[in-house]
């Protein structure tokens, strides 16, 4: 039953089609009411050539997410943080983050990550250590620096205040009358000013 | 063949073994993945028995969810804060919150309610204007009493404060390792010190 077909490249193109099918009905139907099935339906596949791959729905969309957010762009890097002007690296990363937040697929795509948390919390396992921690990494540089620099305070709790913003924001996005991307772009400044890293002027 | 089983008491009985099993079913599987059939077979009725009194499971669910927050500790009044001694009713809120917060059953809750914020919105403008939208009105009844006070800003943003604050709750809770009550009471002095309204003393 094994053909040609199932070479490299083909494999390759397969392996896409599955995974952004995987999306696609994680997106629609959440982890709880999705199945291979719809998967494979979705994707033009047989329910085999799935199975073949990933053992199970918990550890197709486990690699459709890392597959979808490593497509993100990137943030700064420690580096830049470390060396460059502040305010710049706040407003550039307030616009990115303004136009993700308010980006529809990923407004559905964090509802149901966070709808899975309990449920199924390998997901959010992995979405944590893939995609969440090397950004607060990243959060954890500023506000070091703004430390250093005396405009949060060296006392601070700096879990809380990493919380603090990236809570407002999924909570924020996930509210009745999500905002625009406008709207979201002064969001996120005052929310940075509250906790210090932009100065209130 | 209605039977004399459908009087008062007996419909009440059945609403609340309907709403039950509809919380049940919903934290296990979100609303993408249920059915009215799942509840009914969990209620032990028959499916015609929900649909003469819900349309669907949108419908059904936010009620059920209504139902069971509505059994919900009390926050003090918007009166008691006003007058009241305002280190006080923070302790008290805190230990409140921090129970409410580590509880498995409310974290899944809220883990779907998040879940279905875009697929289903009218859940969570229930949930909404239900639940959240009173507790946030005697949020800023805090921070305006604060504010008076001279312990938060006259120029901070309410809006994104409150934000701040409720969204930390939600985001840690439903982080890998969700932490344990005692945690969740230091996590949440360490957010209230942050905004202002518990000194850092």
């Amino acid at each position: 039953m094994t053909t040609p077909r199932r070479g490299r490249p083909r494999a390759k193109d397969l392996d896409t089609a599955i995974l952004q099918a995987a999306i696609d009905v994680f997106i629609e139907l959440g982890i709880g009411g999705m199945s291979i099935e719809q998967v494979a339906k979705r994707a033009g596949v047989g329910k085999p050539t799935i199975y073949r791959r990933w053992s199970g729905k918990e550890q197709l969309v486990a690699d459709a997410i890392e597959a979808h957010v490593s497509t993100d762009i990137q943030w700064p890097t420690r580096e830049e943080i470390t060396a460059g002007d502040v305010r710049d690296l706040l407003r550039h990363n307030i616009s990115r983050a303004a136009r993700t937040a308010t980006d529809p697929r990923f407004r559905a795509l964090i509802a149901q990550i966070y709808g899975s948390a309990v449920t199924h919390p390998e997901l959010m396992r992995m979405y944590w250590d893939r995609y969440i921690q090397p950004r607060r990494d990243l959060a954890f540089a500023m506000f070091e620096r703004a430390q250093r620099g005396g405009a949060v305070d060296e006392d601070a709790d700096l879990d809380v205040l990493v919380d603090m913003l990236a809570g407002a924001v999924t909570y924020r996005v996930l509210q009745p009358n999500p905002p625009t991307e406008r709207q979201m772009r002064r969001y996120l400044e005052s929310a940075y000013r509250q906790v210090g890293l932009l100065s209130r002027d």
